[in-house]
């Protein structure tokens, strides 16, 4: 698509403005198709974009987003647009906000609910350096419900300082929006005891400043013109109405199917662990399933529908939902928390001080572990194995496969304290087979004097993959998957001959399997060689290759086999 | 004590009760007084602890406290009297809840925010169970700020079962509440507009069950008993007022300064912090200060008085107050964020995903690392560590004494990423000295065969100890003063010439820097040895104690010390 300048959409007429946003619509579809991403959340939003850039002067205003699952109208109209086909490709632009891709992006985000607390601190910041320029933060509904945006919320008032909140009200999140703050917004658009509601945004220091048709630039342009004016007031909402997938019939009429469209659809673990919990919530009455708004990309639908009074979706608040679990345990039910790998970060406290702190028996299944591609740093999940493995009394299990993590999910409904199952998107079928709790498992025994020991099958795929070019060479080597990191299975690894030891984990190396083994077996004179990511942020691409980038890299591995076995010779 | 059977406070009169309370209250005072406490926060909440356990029938009925700073008297009434003394020591009384104490504790608290998703999950459990006890939240109005409170609230309506919120409304968290919520409370106290602000908790499906005199057990008893009577209709919240340190006139006019009574009461890291930072920002306009809710304790009070416009204390909002200062960063500000190393844990997320992840200038004063004692497993700062080195662009600095400790405050200044200075409470004088960034720190040079790395105070002390009583015997060692745990000192550690290298840290050995070390040294041949905690959770005690007990061991370190020197004779 063509770069439009800001002069161009400051003078257009409505229709031209209308007609902009046509050709943006049909970009993000365009690009979309063929490179994934988010869809309805972009679509629904293109009206309020093209506003907020012709009312605001950007980049001397600030805007910043909330998740940014609606940013790329807001990218094509930066001076993006020329390279917008890259989007979310190795070294392209990403699917969202990042400063150093652009000046126009005040501020990085990925996860719910940070954009007011961020707003917040870059109009203090404009208020002490005595500039003037306007703050604007963009928020879905879906994120009004995490607990971050209420803390913001509530020290507004004290902060004494002037920000513009709009709030992109669609009624979804991922998935439809629940809750006493949707069902507040609800009344809102109902016009009924509207009122009573503003004076709740009143209360909190924030100006209501109206409801609008988000879709209809007619509305739009002068609610924000007029909440712009109204800025020197102090800080105000804006509630702006769009419709998730607008423009686009068949994104409207199927939202959460096309939130977000990867090229990938399958997720063969999340359904794996849907069947699963299923069938084990048919025999045992205390199985209940948590989530934080991701039902059915955790696989959970079937659960949800089966089980309404066992299934707990609390939307975007996975702390709320990380502390139910424990209490649910707590009052004698068996949770499983299903979640991915890189929001669970956000319940980092409450897994320490709520669950293994009175070690109660909740399951933690951390979906999407490892890289996962194309949506970039923020939804890497590399740090799990490290952040997990530090807290007492947690075991954590790796299934090598998807028969492996059906073992795994029936093994845990027995197992007494709290565990993490952690595994990738994506998924290798293989057939169930016995796992005995803290028990590594011998893949490939040969009798060099080198073992692989490898932790999820992207690390287990890799081992294989170097041994089959290594045996070509006569080099040959005992495979081990690690079913468990905690605990290490101590027996297998002190039988364990061989005086080479290689790790290979889809995760960092602080903190992770490298550094556990290499702690268990301290002096004893075997050389441990680590294969994992680099102390760095990962951004998007494919997982593939940015794995073999970042730290586990095939021929480099191979590499060191032939080096091992040329020194022995 | 006695202990006061539940048939006797059942039975009692009104003068009897009253007379109870002061028997509780004189035992309050006389426990804390020698083993230290929380005593103003227990003061005023005893006759509202009383009155719950006249009207309900623990421990059948569920009572969950929030924090835990108001559970005393809960533990006299649970059958704890006579045991009472040992609060706080050592295998005595825990002063948090804790379930494996009584069954009278249905959850384990300390940090802020938990308790009605903890009601919640407890009583979603008893629903499907089919049992039909009450289950109570007693939340403080400072923990009403803090996000999980409201991430609860958003989802109790969709929830549907039945819990009381009794909040106990004192006006103050440690320090005096401020923001939205607050001013809500406020509103309804001052009987002006309630009818607005009581639809507030009715929209989010609570029933708001009035207000009364917390102190006042003629007007506490009725309003529990119509409570509890009206649970079958759903949950609902009383709101109660107390004053903190009630019954005491010391306590009352000094309620701040007597939440929380110690036996050691300077802090000299703390009060380090707050003349440096209050210096720096003389000459610095970038400067600010970010707490939650803790600015006395963080030694901060100096700086907020005479800065207040560069000054946010956001209340228990720790997830917020990193993301504000994250984002004063991307504003150009120079935030330091001062927080105990345990409430960090709740803001993992941001650190990596707003701070870290945007490489913005945010320095986290990281205080009470380490094993800080008497309030047990929730408030050891043992993981820090761990949980900070395992996240890409963060460097760690640890201080070994106040005067490094000085220099590193303002060395943060000027560096131009995400740093953490964690440091333990109490503290050593040293005099100030130039700290170079990432460089470690020779404190002791011998020609010996055994170096050992020690990182902050308490480590090497533990060190110089053992050194002191190993020079007897003719065994002397090098000592270096590990002053950042990121980056390494590269250099100084492939300069080092020892084979025997033993690392101490003040922190859980999973992922610190032990792990670093060894991981550093890869198969050199360096033989590497570590102290650290355990992979257990730590309970109350003394400090040292504790920390001999979980790990660290000075006789342990001793034996080793002489076992090398013996091996390589």
């Amino acid at each position: 698509m063509r770069n439009i300048a800001a002069k161009e959409l400051k003078s257009a007429s409505l229709p031209q403005l209308n007609g902009i946003c046509e050709e943006i619509r049909a970009e993000i579809l365009r690009t979309v198709s063929s490179n994934g991403g988010h869809l309805a959340s972009n679509l629904g939003a293109v009206e309020l974009t093209v506003a907020l850039h012709r009312v605001f002067d950007f980049p001397r205003d600030r805007l910043v987003f909330d998740v940014g699952h609606q940013c790329y109208t807001h990218k094509l109209l930066s001076g993006r647009a020329g390279r917008f086909s890259t989007l979310r490709r190795r070294n392209g632009l990403s699917g969202f906000p990042k400063r150093e891709e652009s000046e126009y992006d005040s501020y990085d985000t990925g996860h719910a609910g940070t954009a007011i607390s961020a707003a917040l601190g870059l109009a203090k910041a404009r208020d002490l350096k005595g500039e003037d320029h306007c703050v604007i933060a963009l928020v879905g509904d879906g994120s009004f419900q995490n607990g971050l945006v209420y803390e913001a919320l509530n020290s507004l008032a004290s902060l004494n300082t002037s920000v513009l909140i709009v709030l992109n009200d669609n009624g979804m999140s991922i998935s439809p929006t629940e809750g006493g703050m949707h069902d507040l917004l609800e009344e809102l658009k109902g016009e009924k005891e509207t009122d009573r509601s503003v004076r709740l945004f009143e209360r909190f220091g924030l100006r209501y400043a109206g409801i609008c048709n988000g879709n209809r630039l007619e509305e739009l342009l002068p609610a924000l013109e007029e909440a712009k004016r109204e800025l020197d007031k102090g800080s105000a909402l804006l509630h702006v109405c769009t419709r998730k997938g607008y423009g686009n019939s068949f994104c409207e009429n199927a939202p959460v199917e096309t939130h977000g469209v990867g090229r990938v659809c399958m997720q063969e673990y999340s359904a794996a662990l849907g069947e699963e919990l299923v069938a084990l919530a048919e025999k045992d009455e205390r199985i209940v399933a948590v989530t934080a708004a991701m039902t059915d990309s955790l696989g959970l639908r079937a659960f949800f529908d089966r089980f309404p009074e066992r299934a707990f979706d609390v939307g975007i608040c996975e702390e709320h939902a990380c502390v139910l679990a424990s209490a649910l345990a707590a009052g004698g039910m068996k949770p499983y928390f299903a979640i991915y790998s890189t929001f669970l970060q956000r319940a980092f406290d409450e897994i320490i001080h709520d669950v293994c702190g009175q070690k109660l028996p909740v399951v933690f299944c951390v979906d999407r572990a490892g890289i996962t591609g194309a949506d970039g740093e923020t939804h890497q999940g590399v740090f799990d194995l490290s952040y997990l493995s530090l807290i007492p009394d947690l075991a954590i299990a790796i299934p090598g496969n998807i028969g492996e993590f059906r073992s795994m999910v029936r093994m845990a409904a027995k197992f007494p304290g709290p565990i993490a199952i952690r595994y990738p998107r994506g998924g290798l079928e293989g057939s169930a087979c016995e796992i005995e709790f803290g028990k590594f498992h011998i893949l490939h025994s040969t009798s060099s004097d080198i073992v692989v020991l490898a932790a999820g099958e992207t690390s287990l795929a890799l081992a294989e993959k170097v041994r089959l070019r290594s045996i070509k060479t006569g080099r040959d080597f005992t495979i081990v998957n690690v079913r468990f990191l905690k605990p290490l299975d101590r027996e297998m690894l002190t039988a364990l001959p061989q005086r080479h030891v290689v790790t290979i984990e889809d995760n960092v190396l602080c903190g992770g399997l490298g550094d556990a083994v290499r702690r268990f077996y301290g002096n004893c004179g075997k050389q441990i060689y680590s294969f994992g990511y680099r102390d760095e942020f990962i951004p998007h691409g494919e997982p593939r290759e940015l794995s073999e980038e970042y730290g586990r890299s095939a021929s480099d591995l191979e590499t060191l086999i032939s080096e091992i076995f040329d020194a022995c010779r």
